[in-house]
């Protein structure tokens, strides 16, 4: 069993192949080639700390190559102001102030389990590079502005991607903090080789930009109704960054999927599954089942991503509409789909720790 | 982090500690102090193979100790006719004809990756002492004869924790292969100190015992409803085994949880869970939302073990009521429970192999 870890898998993993391993396996989703178990995540509230532990997962399965990814995340939370914007922080108590997400890889031929590796660079790769599918099939082909608001990882992958599915010649970027937009417009300057502008002024972005991307680390909307315009196609890494009012003022909305929110499982809670996005939100609620079965949002008919990527529905059918991509909560069918195509080119290039397979195996009948 | 096998885990987990561990664990259940997300079965069918590839999960967190376990098995799955009786049979697909069941154990405090270890030895142990459990809760004090029916990894297992809850003078075995339940009893007269009858004829096992326990791999009735007499305790490993005329036929029911079938989500199928027992019954069936949404047995208000363990509910008020003991279907808390007190030993005294927990961190932002 292969054990990479997120330089190797920087190394071996391209934004290009990223989008091309998706589009084809929501292919595969759409022609029920493949299936997600949705997003699960387990609460232990510990007041005492004012925040809770988290344990998400999330599994998918393809037919080819024949897979299984789970994914899972192991994560410290609080939740913190800055500055009027209520913000999720995940705290790095591992050993070396570290973070717990990875991903195992699994064959469904044989069900022996293939490697083990974190999600950090794929799970970057894998939201800018939805977001930028979408936009493959959905933004006009003559746009020349990318906004970004944002400054932090998604914010980074999704100017690369973006940069693949369309030819830009500028892109600007909005970041509360002066000193995080300028390094971001720095680095990324060089990555992409486009002028980046930072701006302090998400107004402005608005206006000059085509393609609007929020890419935040904020639960509080990011982009309000009023920039929405003909022609304009926007995105965002979470339904929150737009609010309904804002994805409904689009001419056209595709969703990436129609579960509109995680399955959360909270200590004390019994075994009732509560879907709301946020459980602190939830534990303080008075009205605890308002929260706990969230209103069914406006755009919950939209095409999912999968139909417009297999051709089932158009992304855009006229050069003056107004098109949103709600990027609103991920598929385990990413993971399973870059997983495995990491895990192909770290076999072929003979990278990362081998471990015996057979310490993960077991001659029980179970 | 610590690699661990099932000889490893044999060595150091016994009957009775997993009957305490557990018990510890439906109490914390039962106070808002644990957390299980219930198990979802991912399906791939390869209509080639005559069969199906399954990923099971699930996952639970506790409060005492702060950990989180998630459980997974990934198997190659095939339905055969033995003599009439329709048998699930996984595969040893994987390299060197073995199966493929894990713990993975987490730190609830820190987040960090702890342990992974198969899940085999745990699987029999959990199921068994769970039984053995609601025994302790709901036999009578003065039962002589136990009376199993099965004769692999979870009949030599309940025998096993059974006799931890109530003292017996003998064991009765039926198991349709006379070699099987031959071999059987002589290797459980030795474990048990106790002797142990090999019993070809399955009604005379009824009449003879007071406690009657169906851990088979028959997906169908091994105890008819006429074997319920007054003050009989029987137990089952999945309700096929019994059946709800043969469950509602006793004076008191109670079920491991209120959860009756897995979540499955089969390729073919879309996003909608589908929560079917079998999914082959489900994509052979002329109306799939019949068995899609499985009806509600009758006895689906009966109160939970962990209701009874914590003594918020009485397993038994008289000698004469006839008893029986859903063990419907498994909870990750089981897994947190006994996997954690695996790992602290195995700690302890030193058991097992140790990979850099660095290789499972990150320093990527989630």
């Amino acid at each position: 069993m292969l054990i990479l870890n997120n330089d190797e898998i920087e190394t071996l993993l391209s934004m290009d192949t990223t989008i091309e391993v998706l589009d084809k396996a929501y292919r595969q989703l759409a022609n029920g080639e493949a299936v997600n178990r949705p997003r699960t995540d387990l609460y232990l509230p510990f007041p005492e700390t004012s925040g809770v532990y988290a344990f998400k997962s999330m599994e998918a399965g393809l037919f080819d190559p024949k897979v299984v990814a789970l994914r899972l995340n192991s994560d410290v939370i609080r939740w913190e102001d800055r500055g009027g914007r209520i913000v999720k922080d995940k705290l790095p108590k591992a050993p070396g102030g570290k973070w717990v997400g990875l991903v195992l890889l699994f064959s469904a031929e044989t069900g022996e389990p293939l490697a083990i590796f974190p999600d950090g660079v794929i799970q970057a790769f894998r939201v800018a590079a939805s977001s930028a599918l979408a936009a493959r099939y959905m933004a006009r082909q003559d746009v020349t502005h990318l906004g970004i608001f944002g400054s932090g990882w998604q914010a980074r992958a999704h100017v690369e991607a973006f940069c693949k599915v369309r030819t830009f010649e500028k892109v600007l970027v909005f970041s509360p903090t002066k000193a995080n937009r300028e390094s971001f417009a720095g680095e990324m300057a060089e990555r992409v080789h486009l002028p980046v502008e930072p701006c302090a002024d998400a107004e402005r972005v608005a206006e000059e930009c085509q393609v609007l991307v929020a890419a935040t680390n904020a639960i509080t909307r990011v982009i309000p109704p009023e920039w929405v315009r003909p022609g304009i196609h926007f995105t965002c890494v979470k339904t929150s960054e737009l609010g309904d009012d804002t994805i409904t003022r689009a001419d056209r909305v595709v969703i990436h999927t129609r579960k509109i929110a995680p399955e959360n499982y909270i200590a004390g809670m019994g075994d009732e599954r509560v879907e709301a996005h946020d459980p602190i939100e939830f534990l303080n609620a008075a009205d605890k089942q308002a929260v706990a079965r969230p209103e069914v949002p406006p755009w919950i008919n939209a095409p999912e991503l999968h139909d417009v990527v297999s051709g089932k529905e158009s992304g855009r059918s006229r050069p003056d509409e107004s098109t949103c991509f709600v990027n609103n909560i991920g598929l385990g069918v990413q993971f399973a789909a870059v997983g495995s195509a990491v895990y192909e080119d770290a076999r072929a290039k003979g990278l990362g720790r081998e471990i015996p397979t057979e310490w993960f195996l077991e001659s029980v009948h179970p």
